[in-house]
């Protein structure tokens, strides 16, 4: 119905998820109406964030250089390593402001269930740090999913193996303003195992 | 948070209509997670759509040649123009299979609120278009707004000192499908006003 540029363009904004007909034909026309830089600007931060970006060499997190801002900065206490699934952990951790240490950034879970094995994703790149940097503590922060634990459980047990190296698992309970009430069981479960003495 | 090339294409994302600042990460990381051509050809149909369409010289409906596919088309009826808002417009008319004649973009409604007068959407366009053009007919069909109704109003006022040109506007009434218990007033009142003989 649209001439055939106009098709792609619609055609492009389609494949991103979450995006239907009606909201690509929509963006696309917003691009249309918008001046020429627009469009410009658009196309070079996506052909700039795809050449630029590659991962952390020691963490895997997602940087412009080798090794990234977290990795390479010296007022961080490299003696703790935070493991998490994938790179918006990372960022979700760092809005807190309270973690000094640094990341390890596994992309992805132990999964048979999709085929993903423990080669699959960053494990052994993690107990080669280990080894190679003096770590004290081993934070798992993977999620509290079936995976999440299987991968946390897998990590936990190789770590133990080596000697004055700490591992530990972020808790899980009633998130804060939460309710009991409307708190799954499973939840309500750990809750309870993990109390603390007050 | 993020490294800048990421946070600039978040940022590119953000500005398109209807984008908050989660979906954006979300179509970013779509992006970095996606292989390399992804970006790429998503980055050229930006630039071409963009550089290819162009208004076509008879119609104003968008068009990646001078005149529009519609208007060299020459099964097309040239002695009926039907008058609409945006190419939209068009697209939604030429869905419906049935209307031969041809069309005319005005890109946009007299709106005095909006400091759009006559002169700044495609009117005199038109007039020009019936003096060199052989039309029987022209029919509106902008929008049943304030504004569409207002220009319709105008445009009609134009053409009846023209001999030989009627001029139509499509009617308003109740929806197919539609129930009289939910229409609105203003539409039920139009939908008595335009009462037929059966």
């Amino acid at each position: 119905m649209f001439p055939e540029s106009i098709n792609n363009l619609i055609a492009e904004f389609e494949k991103l998820p979450g995006i239907g007909h009606k909201t690509a034909v929509r963006l696309a026309f917003h691009i249309l109406e918008s001046n020429d830089t627009v469009a410009k600007q658009f196309a070079t931060a996506l052909i700039d964030a795809k050449s630029k970006i590659k991962f952390c060499e020691k963490c895997y997190n997602l940087s412009e250089n080798n090794v990234c801002n977290i990795c390479s900065n010296s007022k961080r206490d490299t003696s703790v390593i935070c493991v998490v699934e994938n790179v918006k952990d990372v960022v979700a951790m760092e809005k807190t402001h309270e973690f000094k240490g640094i990341y390890h950034v596994l992309h992805g879970n132990i999964s048979p269930m999709n085929n993903i094995s423990a080669d699959d994703i960053k494990i052994k790149e993690l107990i080669k740090r280990l080894a190679d940097e003096s770590v004290k503590e081993v934070i798992i922060a993977t999620n509290p999913t079936i995976e999440g634990e299987t991968t946390a459980m897998y990590i936990a047990r190789l770590i133990k193996t080596i000697p004055e190296i700490k591992v530990t698992r972020i808790a899980h309970g009633i998130p804060v303003g939460g309710d009991l009430e409307y708190t799954d069981e499973i939840t309500l479960i750990k809750a309870m195992e993990n109390r603390r003495d007050m």
